[in-house]
């Protein structure tokens, strides 16, 4: 079986971009005529809500898939529309899977014991109904949180091996308040370094041809210096690198996440890309109603610029 | 509006037990009876898997609802099987607000910004679908991972603010390798100490006429001494106490967890007594086959020995 970085990296030459899209659908942030028609067909509830996201979604994957080759599923968007959003979630990820891209569920689960298995086995893995198995929700890697330590990420560990599956384990997020705890600093080290730590023994076992761990970790974007320390100790991991184009970052400073040969990190963008036809200089350019409705023009468009932006702070010119 | 803490004294006082049963429906240990009757009426598949686990609730719902005042459902064990398992998981939770139980769901969620705040609308507050609002998981109160720090609880707050609702932010978790970190001496303190300082902030806004707050933590069973210094780093909070009865925990072993006025803490258990009837003891009394048909004897002796046994050892008589 082929290991996640592996995978990961195939993936990444092909479509010659680090570049992730986070499918992080906010219904109030949906184009309305997308909300009317689910709406109209299903009810205005949760039914139709999850419908317009599943249609939204693919029509969206329709729009980036020859550009990237990495999308990341925040479930909480999913979850919080109840049975139908979860299944609008799985449903996205199928059709994500068969338009090629590796899919990267973003639940930062973190329990014990049989319950970090029944995460595992769900996500990654396949479901037992009494001998007769079944798919899961089939994503290729998922996000974790670490607070619970090594034996709430070994179940996961497993079922990467069994799989061929990928694991981000969040080191440093993006939010003012992970200096409450991951910048504590513990001894001679902060807290996220000890976790880094850790991370890198964790993925020991699950290193691929290409010298990369199915382990990676979720390191925010904007701290070059803190990208480079957390590089050190985690060599063999991939970041996943959210916060692009939020707070002031600038491209420059994604450089330090990378390793030398040009791989180590993707980077992600979420409503900045999805909503792109909000964002106010888009409005500006083609006037608020024609902004709305050329919805998926300035999506493309700004998943190319990101690439690019990417591309040249990493000196790999377009 | 009520608060929860408050909600949850009442309940406590009316069923006179800190007792919760967590419903945590491994599908693999459910009596076969239930999973034949569901698998023939509804295919041995997810659905089928999900409709199981239902009815298996509910029939413990009225076993155990006269004993216990507080139930606590492991999200796991239902999103295992996918949005089938949700369903099963929205339904479970009301009916056990319909038995006039306090429903806890154990989610150990933990992002930042807007995903926190999707999360909390989802699982404690009320979904806006573009102004119709409508009711999410419902509730009344879950279980949080403290690694994103402040600003990734405080969307928690705000719904429980609006909501009256709780949370039970993890500080100390069972497992073996909850010491990685959360046992780490940072500066002064340990990780866990730290969090729980902050856990004391969090619920200062939020303190109900009982004088506790509706936030809590979640605090393994079976470390006194740890029990004791957690108690006094948050003499407000409620502690939510898994652990009990795995692993040698005895029950005195838990009396620091309580306040002097008998409050502070619940008590939780989970597969000792909803599987109890694979007890090799009472498999022994009553004999394999008849010790799986008499499942609901089994679960109400159960849940009797324990409240039996932590009325014990808090010195209350039975």
């Amino acid at each position: 079986m082929k290991s996640f970085s592996d995978r990961l990296i195939e993936v990444l030459r092909e479509k010659g971009s680090p570049v992730v899209v986070g499918l992080d659908p906010q219904l109030q942030s949906l184009p309305s005529e997308i909300k009317t028609r689910n709406f109209q067909r299903y009810g205005r509830n949760l039914k139709g809500a999850s419908r317009a996201v599943l249609e939204f979604n693919r029509r969206i994957l329709d729009v980036i898939s020859p550009h990237v080759g990495v999308v990341k599923l925040q479930i909480a968007f999913y979850e919080v529309l109840g049975p139908h959003g979860i299944d609008s979630y799985q449903k996205t990820a199928r059709f994500a899977l068969k338009r090629g891209l590796l899919v990267i569920g973003d639940i930062k689960r973190g329990d014990v014991g049989h319950t970090a298995e029944a995460y595992a086995e769900a996500h990654l893995g396949k479901v037992d109904i009494d001998g007769l198995t079944t798919q899961g929700y089939g994503v290729d890697a998922v996000t974790l949180n670490p607070y619970l330590g090594g034996d709430s990420i070994s179940p996961f560990l497993k079922t990467a091996k069994a799989y061929g599956k990928g694991l981000f384990i969040v080191v440093k997020s993006t939010n003012p308040s992970s200096k409450d705890f991951q910048d504590r600093r513990c001894g001679t080290r902060r807290l996220c370094e000890l976790v880094a730590g850790e991370v890198n023994d964790w993925g020991s076992g699950l290193v691929g041809k290409s010298g990369y761990s199915a382990v990676g970790a979720v390191v925010a974007a904007g701290s070059p210096a803190l990208g480079r320390r957390l590089r050190r100790l985690m060599p063999r991991a991939f970041f996943l690198v959210p916060g692009y184009g939020a707070q002031g970052t600038k491209a420059e400073d994604i450089r330090p996440y990378f390793n030398a040969d040009g791989y180590g990190a993707i980077v992600s963008s979420s409503r900045a890309i999805i909503f792109a036809y909000k964002n106010p200089l888009w409005k500006k350019k083609y006037g608020r109603k024609h902004g709305e409705k050329d919805w998926e023009r300035a999506v493309e468009d700004a998943v190319l610029r990101m690439r690019q932006d990417v591309s040249r702070a990493l000196g790999r010119g377009r």
